[in-house]
């Protein structure tokens, strides 16, 4: 198909999917002339896939080029895989992070509580992560909401839950469980903070007619 | 203290801080000359649940305003309190969701999903939400990425823990109230989202060597 075909294939205008293929987050299509070139459903499916990644998972063109890089590359054994998944997951995520300043207020206190919550719960330490929740729970204290440690643990013990499901979901190919991995938990994070709102109203409303 | 003052204690450059002042996500300081004015901890505070809305939540402006606004007028009852704390969440996180074409593939299917998920659980139907959860089912699904039944019932199951903690922080007068379900919910969203790769660390480090 031409490059208007490829557009009402997916829903997304020629002038975007130019600039997709210009900054390469989809492959050039077969030329068939100086000015023109055939697309097929490898095009149609990484046009979905970087569609999803921006509207969906919320992540910039620079994020998704990196997520894609990571799947259109992937490692031989199933150990590194998972390593490139989370390298994938957290470059992906880290841009936007503020900084705060070493020696912000509450910026020991903040690391120590998670580095006890990771202990805790036998988590490895990845100083990526660390460092990110360390963050969010200092801005969460900025913003005046208060993050008890009975609270931190009950969002830990669904965090575990949750990742028990999404690791039952990885089989397969290294290829393949990679992408579910990566792919699967970006379209997924936005599935679980629409879930907690909705799981909210039925327990508000409990405790409003309780 | 001045709007240079101001700007040492929230770490927010003070070009940035005119721009919230201009576009009224914080109240103007008392002004002791035509061209200064006092700010205090009140500013300070506020400054800081804009950054924090904003960097860790990752609202946009038009939807911090928002939010600030459902925070600034709080309904008096508790009932009205958690309506109105979902509409802000709910205006908070609309924009950017893409919207697709009525009858677009899969449409009827995600939404039937959720629809037998909600009422499975016992969930309302809120169309919001039950809107925005189907654009999801889809967009993961237009990324290639299976979103089973039984997965999608463990990330609810894991929802209704976060939720049940959620309301268990929920005690005081309507303001304090609506404050702490709206910002706990924003601003604790990015720790779930972390922890969740925590966990899937340890999940996938017992699936390597078990």
């Amino acid at each position: 198909m031409r490059i208007s075909g490829l557009a009402a294939a997916t829903g997304v205008p020629v002038a975007t999917l130019k600039y997709y293929l210009r900054e390469g987050l989809v492959p050039p299509g077969a030329a068939t002339s100086r000015t023109q070139a055939d697309y097929d459903d490898v095009h149609v499916a990484r046009v979905r896939l970087v569609r999803a990644l921006t509207e969906s998972a919320g992540l910039s063109l620079a994020a998704v080029r990196d997520v894609l890089a990571a799947l259109d590359d992937p490692p031989t054994s199933r150990h590194d895989l998972l390593g490139a998944a989370h390298h994938a997951l957290v470059a992906a995520e880290g841009e936007g992070m503020s900084r705060e300043e070493p020696g912000a207020v509450g910026d020991d206190e903040a690391r120590r509580r998670v580095l006890e919550l990771v202990a805790e719960r036998g988590w490895c330490d990845d100083p990526l992560l660390v460092d990110r929740l360390g963050e969010q729970l200092r801005a969460a204290d900025a913003a005046g909401v208060a993050v008890s440690d009975e609270y931190l643990r009950a969002l830990a013990a669904a965090a575990d839950r949750v990742a028990a499901a999404d690791l039952s979901t990885v089989r397969g190919e290294p290829a393949d469980a990679l992408r579910q991995v990566v792919l699967g938990t970006l379209l997924t994070d936005p599935l679980l903070v629409t879930l907690r709102r909705m799981a909210q109203e039925r327990a508000s409303r409990e405790a409003a007619e309780g």
